[in-house]
């Protein structure tokens, strides 16, 4: 494995060797359950509360504003029915975006199955989401807007200081899919008027399996599962202790990286990558916003081949990278968040997205940039489109 | 901690040296999404596959019947409300059992406050189901059967081949919560008749936040939760590869050793354990089915005295066990489980639960032996109620 090329960090990170160690006495001797009464499980239970105030602290909540999840497909959908079923007398109208992820679309056309109605916002060619779109779309039935922090696909970033204010203008509850976001931009619920944040562990270095979910205090929502009282009663279910230990350092980690001189390599590599790719191969287009873009993410349309070849190639080769998001593949459909923007159906198939990590090196973005022309022109020679193109 | 005697392994278990090195892979080298398409990522959707196999073989399921839960209360609340909204057309009466764990007790209740009633069976004195009043309660708009396989307080079996067979003959799903069960009895799926199946590795020695659950081919149901394509469709949200991995690590062992002739140790402790007990302690009484009950659980209410004071002189020297279930403990009302039995509220309120594991030894198990005694003559010689009782 060691030549590999990890290029998909927007898909999962390699838990990072801190983190992991942080995890294993609780597999090992620390292996209570943090319920019982007796001192080695109130022990534990006690380093749940010290990650419960590390993973607060990060994002200005109180500690009794989070709550730990098995990721983030849960907490969005804990966000989103809990809100919809407990405020159904208030109203059943939801506002969300048309480039969300799935765990926020398919939640709330689920929900819109079950007596909700929901509106999607559009976004620009840059993927930012339409602000006078959103204020038009309130209703006196609106009770929830969600809209992701950063897009996982194409890394734009979301002007959440913005909606945050007009939900809080308007009384609406604002729920944000951090799940890019967190660990990556500093994020403060507080001054950004947020009510609910979803955020999953394994996109910042973290394990698998294992999220946090903010709730602002006085939030009125119901829980997505029943059971004992963990949690205070809002996520049923022993705690995941080694997960929510192991995200807790990640998550500190991943502060202290954000906050230090090295954190610019990633957007210096990224540059890199983007600008050779711009010069070395023709007819690309460069995807999400020039300016409010996550560091680490570039996603590339290179027109007239299809990005599932272009992705075979590079395997060849060692290097990991992805078609859209990895909840989607496997999909013949074209990314939805790429249709949001206006690119068409074939462009939108051709698309790559790198995404970078604090581990990624000069020479592995120099081993793609070497390699990548040459997949190109070799798939482009094969393509009809291509061809069709030159006459 | 050297020096912990852990008896409470109903609440939860080590985590076994074999699955933590079975783990540890995924959280270093093989870190990828097991959606990406690349090579690295599928060797790991392989493992995962693997591993999917190796739990369904070992409850005589097909593997595409075993679906990855973060663990047994999601995956109890996926079953119970997953039938009732996928079903509501054809009845939206549930029939329960009043010993439940609460991750199916409060699942149903949460579901009589949405449009469906429920019937909470009771138990003779045992714990174990009326099997007439479940035949009595069956209407034409029952959609689900939900009984536990075995009891986490008194270690109760219940009569699971009886249960199926009715669901079948009158075409009912039949869900059990088999949490305790799971790695500790054989399961045979097919031969049992169940149609959905909960489990939870924390439980049989593999690791906290994952679980299994069996879905049998053409049972019609909603997910839980809404998002991306994983589990084909059933269950989204990006897979806990190392937990898999380690669950079904765990499985294997657990089933290797429910086989081998060191089985029977757990119960000779077990019973070597009750009976010192029932010699040196008057007032006491031994609770579950003397026949049917888990090798490794015993449940015994120390008459005229508070669970909670044994637990704390106990805790004293070590010992660690619970005085009903992990996920009520902090509650003051007395176990669900031994009211339904019939023991007055008082009694009740004096009960300790003793689990073990197949890392417990007969030293531990003495050391309990020779601590007990002193400690409940002690509560007892402070107790109004046993001076009471001597009058």
């Amino acid at each position: 494995m060691s030549t590999i090329i990890y290029l998909d960090n927007n898909a999962t990170t390699m838990t990072s060797p801190e983190a992991l160690a942080a995890m294993e006495p609780y597999y090992k001797e620390k292996y209570a359950n943090p319920s019982g009464i007796y001192g080695f499980a109130q022990e534990i239970k006690k380093d749940i509360e010290a990650a419960r105030e590390t993973t607060a602290k990060l994002i200005n909540a109180s500690p009794e504003e989070i709550i730990f999840t098995s990721g983030g497909t849960e907490a969005d959908n804990m966000a989103i029915k809990g809100i919809a079923y407990a405020n159904k007398e208030k109203g059943n109208h939801i506002i969300t975006c048309a480039t969300e992820h799935h765990a926020v679309l398919n939640t709330v056309k689920y929900l819109e199955k079950h007596g909700f109605t929901a509106s999607y916002l559009p976004v620009d060619k840059y993927g930012t989401v339409d602000i006078e779109a959103l204020k038009k779309a309130v209703t006196e039935k609106t009770i929830l807007i969600s809209i992701m922090y950063a897009n996982n696909e194409i890394g734009t970033i979301a002007p959440v200081d913005e909606i945050g204010k007009i939900a809080a203008e308007k009384g609406i509850y604002f729920h944000t899919d951090a799940v890019q976001a967190a660990g990556k931009l500093p994020i403060d619920v507080k001054k950004t008027n947020i009510s609910l944040l979803s955020a999953s562990a394994h996109k910042f270095h973290g394990p698998k399996g294992v999220g946090f979910f903010y709730q602002k205090k006085g939030t009125r929502m119901h829980s997505l599962m029943q059971g004992g009282h963990h949690e205070k009663n809002r996520r049923a279910g022993t705690e995941n202790t080694a997960g929510i230990i192991g995200m807790a350092k990640a998550l500190e980690e991943a502060v202290f990286f954000m906050n230090s001189p090295e954190k610019k390599k990633i957007k210096e590599l990224r540059d890199r990558l983007e600008n050779a790719i711009a010069e070395k191969i023709p007819d690309i287009i460069v995807n999400g916003n020039p300016e409010n873009r996550m560091d680490n993410t570039v996603n590339i349309c290179f027109k007239y081949i299809e990005g599932e070849s272009i992705l075979v190639y590079l395997d060849f080769e060692g290097i990991c990278a992805s078609s859209g998001s990895a909840c989607t593949s496997g999909s013949l459909e074209p990314s939805h968040v790429l249709l949001a923007l206006g690119i068409p159906h074939k462009t939108a198939h051709g698309s790559i997205r790198f995404s970078l990590s604090k581990y990624t090196t000069e020479e592995e973005i120099d081993r793609v940039v070497s390699s990548l022309p040459a997949i190109i022109e070799k798939l482009r020679s094969v393509s009809p489109l291509w061809k069709e193109r030159k006459k």
